[in-house]
Order: structure tokens, then sequence, then C-alpha cells
């Protein structure tokens, strides 16, 4: 363990690990690795919150039986340019990686390609997706729906999701642009950390039960958890005054985009329980596209004006006390860069997490 | 003239004026008519600021020649699903109705289509071309980039633009959800009435050329009109802790989508300037797309959904003083009804405008 309680894993390792965790529940290997590729690739890239610590509700998951270990996937309709795709209630990862490759194809073939997905769980990085396109010289989108967390504009409890954004373009010889965002000022996980070290939030990042902003994280996460009103506030903050409606209004977008052409269910809709209170199979959507960029304009003349606007950014004049204008999926490149060498952090209640898991599906514990 | 300094204008008769003056400035008869109508459009859904308040700006460009009145639009390249179209420098909305139109038309075919813009000018109330595809059962988007002056995060001046985004869907029973969001907290209306009214603005809106957040209207705006740095902020706000960076980051995949993709000119690009200082024709990029939604599921489901939706949304508890929760393009279709009824209010200051309009290019005045 190094400094503040922080491990070191080796990727390949990490990866590895989950891929056994993932098949002692019953998950194909191809779909095992999939999705064990896919969570450490959010370690990876700095985004904790979505990488392993999701683990063990995955395993939770796939015992219970609210997520399919070996689902059936069904596409519902195709076109030239579309698909949509019943992902029978499995992992969220490994059919999105599909889902995306799918569109990725449609786009190669028909300049555009689209798929929307129905019936499927948590995907985890949604930056993921959305890259998968830049290899193919194609710009990629993904958005998902997700359990009800964040208050629309004037409401006072959370209906919908933090449904990320995700957008992905390559450049020359910059790095790619690439865009991956919650809706909501900030995810859950901020609000979490903040709870746990005993520490007040600013102003504007969640409503508590009375629909007051609060600085209080305790008491938005235990009200919101309980059903009881509360949850975090749309990107733009409480009301209208610093434009919350908009990432109101931008979220019910992407909620239509990801559940409802899809046919999944949406809002408070998703993540239903049953009579006795246990959770049913959960019903995300989520909706991904492709562009082929040289359908538009010669991809070498695209390649280069996306070095000169990243270069055009990164030159402007700085703000006080700051040294650096980032393009957005920079720091992410570089925290993997990072991790790749010095291994992925992972503190020690995730690591906790991960040995409970794999005493529970009886798989080595290696990692610490 | 009613109280306040407000008008209150016909918008059949608003539209024949509009008509009447672009073609004394030599603008096709069909073009003229779309440009009216869509300007007169953004009023009766309330959004002055893009209305017919910018009539002399485009008389001003059309006369001076930044603006060509009989363009010549290319076809730069086509596909089965795509279109990018070189828009000859002419008027911004006319241009934009024709390609939103051959989006839709692709979509009817191919279920899905996109279109590209470059050469373009303003397009006014992106909105409309989004709700161009409702009555085919599509869902519509479009995007912008437009003049800079927004700034990035962590930075001091403004590199780019306000970069709007449309997103429109049908419903059922309910209203139709129509998004139309600049990625700015607020866009730069917002500072020329507080600077009109001596008020101050809200810390959040604008910083000034020191990169700090500013309340001083008067300020931001000249210094960023001088182009002394200052500017307005990403959605979000200054720096990381509110999100700003997310409606950084969105906006520069707008200007991706909207400029890149089509080849425009981008960021500080836009609006270039002679060697004495003159305005050059500005090269602005526009994106649209069209997806049918019965490619992916039946309409009927999704429209029953929609209806479902909204009504979940406006049926939350509200927050503290708060009497509705609104769907995006709700309160645009109210303006519209009640300015259809009751006549399109034009301020005093607007009305001179298009006063001195009608007399630069000779056409009666029988507005007020």
């Amino acid at each position: 363990m190094t400094s503040g309680g922080m491990y070191r894993v080796d990727a390949a390792k990490l990866t590895d690990f989950c891929v056994q965790v993932f098949e002692a529940v019953g998950v194909s290997e191809e779909d095992a690795r999939l999705a064990a590729i896919i969570l450490v690739e959010s370690d990876l890239r700095g985004v904790a919150s979505h990488g392993v610590a999701h683990l063990r509700r995955y395993v939770d998951g796939l015992r219970a039986g609210t997520i399919i270990a070996r689902p059936t996937e069904t596409v519902l309709a195709e076109t030239l340019t579309t698909v949509t795709l019943d992902a029978g209630a499995g992992l969220g990862p490994p059919v999105s990686h599909r889902a995306m490759r799918l569109a990725i194809q449609k786009a190669l073939t028909a300049g555009v390609g689209c798929v929307a997905v129905r019936n499927s769980n948590h995907y985890g990085i949604a930056g993921y997706y959305a890259m998968q396109a830049l290899p193919y010289d194609c710009i990629g989108l993904t958005t998902t729906n997700t359990s009800p967390r964040v208050v629309p504009t004037f409401a006072r409890s959370a209906l919908y999701g933090t449904n990320p954004i995700a957008l992905a373009a390559p450049a020359g010889e910059e790095p790619p642009y690439v865009l991956d965002m919650a809706t909501s000022v900030v995810a859950q996980g901020k609000l979490e950390i903040a709870d746990q070290l005993d520490q007040p939030i600013p102003l504007g990042w969640a409503t508590d039960s009375d629909g007051l902003p609060t600085t209080d994280a305790h008491r938005a996460l235990d009200e919101l958890k309980r059903g009881a009103g509360a949850g975090l506030l749309p990107l733009g903050g409480a009301g209208e005054l610093l434009g919350g409606h908009k990432g109101y209004g931008l979220a019910v977008g992407l909620e239509i985009m990801s559940a409802l052409l899809s046919g999944a269910a949406f809002a408070t809709g998703v993540y239903p329980k049953d009579e006795q209170g246990r959770p049913l199979p959960a019903n995300l959507g989520h909706f991904f596209a492709a562009w082929r960029i040289d359908h538009f304009r010669p991809v070498d003349e695209f390649k280069a004006d996306m070095d000169r606007l990243q270069r055009l950014l990164k030159g402007a004049p700085k703000a006080p006390g700051q040294e650096r204008v980032y393009i957005p999926g920079e720091k992410e490149f570089e925290a993997k860069a990072r991790y790749r060498r010095e291994g992925v952090p992972i503190n020690s209640s995730v690591m906790a997490d991960l040995r409970i898991v794999a005493q529970t599906v009886g798989v080595l514990f290696t990692l610490a």
C-alpha cells in the first residue's frame, strides 16, 4: 500500500482478476473479458467511480439474478443505419461494446450508424464506447439513462439520472477529443467522498428533502437513498439563475435518446422492485452513434483542424492562478499513461470489497 | 405602444415587413420568406434575442456584402445518409431550413440523415430547425458555432461561441419536447439588458479581463467587444467546482460537430476581418440530424412514453416557492399561443432599429 490508504495494482493483473470473478459467477469468457477491460479502463483513466469499485455491485446483481450472466441478446429492429437491441438484462459493458461496434460498422458502410439498447444494466465509463470510434476515423457518441438521482429544475425530489453523454473525435498530432460528462453538477460519488471525510459540500451540488440547496452531504445522501426527496442538482445548479434548467433539459433529452428511443424503462421506472421490495432487473437504455468523417470532408483536413483548435484552446491566456487550459479527455490520457506505468490506484475501501468478492465467488485473491 | 415601452405587432404583419426588407436588399422571394418566418418564430416563442432584433445586423451584412443576398449553395459531398453543403456565405436561416429538410428526407429513406453546413452565417433560433423534424415523427437535432464570446475553463479570454444545441422529439397528447439552449450560462443579451438597466449581474455569468468572475455587466461587455479579454462563462460557471468544465467541454464538442465536420471556420476564426479591420464573410458551420423513430420502435409506443415522462416530471413535488416543473419547450409553446393572439412584443429599441432598416432600404414602415 502506498500513502493515503491507496494501493497500486498492475492493470493487466487487475483485469485478469475481474475476468476470473465474472467467469466464476457464470459469465461467458468473452463477456467476462469485455466487462473486465472496460471496468479497469475507467480506473486507468482516473475515473475510479466507474471502475472496479463497481465489481461488487455487478457480482451481487449476477448472483441475485437481477443481472443475467448469460443473457440472450435480441435484435428487435435493424436497417442499414439503425439497430434496436434487447440486451436480455445482462451486464451493461459487454453489450454496449458490441452495440458501439455495430454502430461503427453501420457508419463505415452507410456514413452514420445508430444503435439503441434496452433491457440493459449499468454500462460503466461512457467515454470508452465513444472512443471505440476513433481508430476507424469516426466520431463516436453515446448516452445512457441511470438510476434516478437528479432533481428537475423547480422540483424537490430526484426523478431522473445523472444521464452522461460521451463524444469522441480523432485529432492528428494531438490526442483525440473525448468528452465524458454526467449532466448533473457532480456525480453521487463526490457526495460520498465528502460524507466519508465529514466535510461540507459546496452549495449547488445537491438539495435536501426540503428542496433547498444544502452543504450537508450526509443528509442529502441519506434522504436520497431512502427515497425521501433530495438529490443531485442538474448542471447549472438550482433554479434558472445560473442555467440549471439547461442541465435539466439536456438530461431529459438524453433520457429520450437512450431510454425512450430504445423502449427501455425511464426516470423513476428504472431499478424497479417487486412487492416484497426486492430488486428486479433494471431495464436501462443506451444510445450509440458513429459518423464516418470522410463522408463529410477529407479526414486529414478534419484532423488538422482538430489540432489547430486544440492548440488555440491550450494557448489561451490563463485565468489567475491557473497554468493550463485542458482539452476534454486530456487529463484522462495523462492518468492512463501514468497508471499504466505506476499501477492503477485502488483505495483501501474498494480493495476490501474486491477481497470480499473474491471470497464470495471462490477466486484466489492476490491483489494485495 | 403598451406599457413598459413594449409594442405589440401582429406576427403576419411583422413577417411581411421582414420579407419586404430582405427582398429590397436583393434576397430571393423564397429566402426572404424563410428568413422572415424564422426570425418572427423566435419572437413568437419568446426568444426576442434571436428574433427581428437581428434584422438590422442581417441587413447591414447584406448591404456590406459580408452576407451574400443570392448565394450559390453547393453540395460538396453526398451519400445516402449525409450531405455537406457550402452555403455560399448567404443568410443562415434559409440554408439551414433547407439543410434540415434534407436531413429529414434522408432520415425518412435511410433511418438517419445528417447535414453539415459550412460558409454560412448566424442562423437564428436553433429550436426551429430541430422542430422541423416533428411532423415527420422524427427526432431533430441541430447545433452551430457562433462568434467567440465564451471563456474556456481556466482561461481568461473568450475563444469560442455560445454554441447552442437544439433537440426536439414528438409526444402524443403532450406538446413535443424542444430543448434549445446555449452552452454558456447565459447569452450575451442578458448582459446587455443588465447593462441598459445599470444593474449588477449574478456572479457566475461572466468574467472580466482579469479572468475573474464579475458582477459588472458594462465592464465585461466593453472588454469583450474590444477583444480585451473577458467573456461569458460556460454552463457550470468558472473553474471546475460547479462543473464549468462540462459546459466548456460540451461546447467544444458542438464546435467540432458544426464547424470541424463541415469544414467551416472555428473558434476565433469566425467573423474574420481584413487588414483594414473591415469584416469579411463569417464562414460559420452548422450541423443538422434527424432520426426516424419507427426504425427503432413503433412511434405510438414512443409517444405514449413521451407523455408518461412529461407527466411524471410535471407531477413532481415542487421546490419551496415553485408551482411548476417545466418540460423543455413548454414555456415557448405558451408564449407562442399568447403572442399569436396578443401580438409579438417588440421593445422600443428594436422598433427604432426596424424603422431605420425600413428607411435605409426604402420600405414603407407601418409597424408602429
